[in-house]
């Protein structure tokens, strides 16, 4: 256990922290997992399923005597938890997040935590469209990003330790500064989700006009977005209202882009669309490249075999 | 081969036609398929794969006594080859098309085609973001929508016959008006593309100052846009071209749900973004129901398995 820690606490046990859970327990990377979630159902789902080692009735309590808490809440939630662990934290833990906002987070942990116990706010990038504690598995982090952003006079040697725990769940860790953070996440996720999340709510609107036709024949590039916009609304709320200035940024190109294309159709400038359809080609390129996805054809999704197919 | 046809002409050998040709043989549905492609690059490489049993020089020469003429080329290019292919048809042919908008090719095509012969559109609601005659494959069709817009006074029988050899592919057909399935195309597969251009447009404007982190940390959300946007140029430009009034009506409806979500996150409604985000879950469920994605997370793509990923 080179890599792991003997006490490990979980607050919150949705898709990230019981993926962690799964993820401890396979490569052997926590002597004990405690466990809490503010929803009672949530809590007896996880002692239900064995989740965790142990289920706490407090956050208070799952942070008692651990080596690593990670905070696993929305990031609107991370600023009330923090103030209600911090008297229990055992002095020299480390205390992480997997918010996907970090400035905020920096602003409404901080704060509340007494001095030597080391903060590292982190962010993995993965996830899926489902929430909750059956969500969670093993290998949701292999291969995929884990974002540090350890702030100014962080302990070297704390955050090299929590980076080689994440690793050990198969994830490519790597540090970025908070703003960049969240400016980087604007443009990857979340101004994305926004625009999921609208054109999935246009559809919504007209669905009541063409009786269900929407749905029904969805194969092509809208299904995409519906599974974007499918995932956690309190999550995405917090999200988008600590994330708001590099949103709104973000937000603003598009359109300036969008009012651009949307003049080349009306205008009939077939020229333009063609260069401008030819170059976000070459981006897709790049993503491959970079093994952040697979080149399969509809990401491997497909139909069956032939033979399954009969 | 009840549901075939003697000999099939294919004209355009994209991904539609060679996976037309893949699952023809693969159901034995046609005696002969004979396929014409205006790049003489395509025509030899579908030689060298034996995609069809005869590579033609010219459409005039692959439409020559075919029972089954396919217009599988961009919505832009239907009308010159329409009036190309027209003296050549046999008599009682039926000529079907592929294309992602209907209007536009009724009206290019129909003027063209002679007395005797049978114009059926159609539109498969099918395909990946690849392209060319290699990226085709036999399932593309199966359980997948087919979408037939006959003309009125079109012969019962001869639409009867189409559809049952669609059948054959694999495809549930359905039958729709015109327009309407223009309307209908647009909310569910035109704007999302559009907007997915749209938005990978904007990280590479971006990506130039971050330092392909755009790419690198494309994990969540994007990745998803740029298989959208990685999509066909040619095609994508004749359907925004062709379809532009209704592009522009579900844009517009776009734009000002995109505003008011916007406005949210500038003003903190978090109450207004959570109930909007609930709903679009709702529609996700809908579309999952309706058998038109997996319910899997992540598509079923995910991580590898805990063995693979040791």
């Amino acid at each position: 256990m080179s890599a792991g820690f003997d006490r490990v606490a979980l607050i919150g046990l949705g898709l990230i922290a019981s993926s962690m859970a799964h993820a401890m327990r396979w490569k052997g990377l926590a002597g004990e997992i405690t466990g809490y979630a503010r929803s009672a159902e949530t809590r007896e789902t996880a002692a239900e399923i064995g989740l965790v080692d142990r289920v706490c009735e407090s956050a208070a309590e799952a942070v008692a005597g651990a080596d690593l808490v990670v905070l696993a809440v929305p990031v609107g939630a991370m600023g009330a938890i923090a103030a209600e662990i911090a008297p229990h934290l055992k002095p020299g833990a480390i205390v992480t997040d997997v918010g996907s906002v970090k400035q905020a987070v920096v602003e409404a942990v901080a704060p509340h935590l007494p001095a030597g116990v080391q903060f590292i706010p982190g962010h993995p990038l993965a996830g899926t469209e489902h929430s909750g504690p059956r969500s969670g598995f093993a290998t949701l982090f292999v291969n995929r990003w884990w974002l540090l952003t350890p702030l100014e006079g962080a302990d070297p040697v704390a955050v090299e330790r929590l980076s080689g725990f994440l690793a050990g769940m198969g994830a490519n860790v790597d540090h970025m500064e908070v703003a960049r953070h969240d400016l980087v996440l604007a443009v990857v996720s979340h101004t994305p989700h926004l625009i999921a999340y609208t054109m999935v709510g246009v559809a919504d609107h007209l669905r009541r006009v063409t009786h269900e036709e929407v749905i029904k024949y969805s194969a092509s590039g809208f299904r995409d977005f519906t599974r974007i916009a499918a995932s956690d609304p309190t999550m995405w709320r917090d999200v988008f209202l600590t994330n708001r200035e590099a949103t709104l940024d973000i937000l603003g190109r598009f359109t300036e882009e969008l009012f651009m294309l949307q003049r080349a159709i009306r205008m009939g400038d077939g020229e333009m669309l063609f260069d401008y359809f030819t170059r976000t080609r070459a981006i897709r390129r790049g993503i491959i490249e970079a093994g952040q996805d697979t080149a399969e054809p509809n990401f491997g999704r497909g139909a069956p075999p032939p033979e399954a197919a009969e």
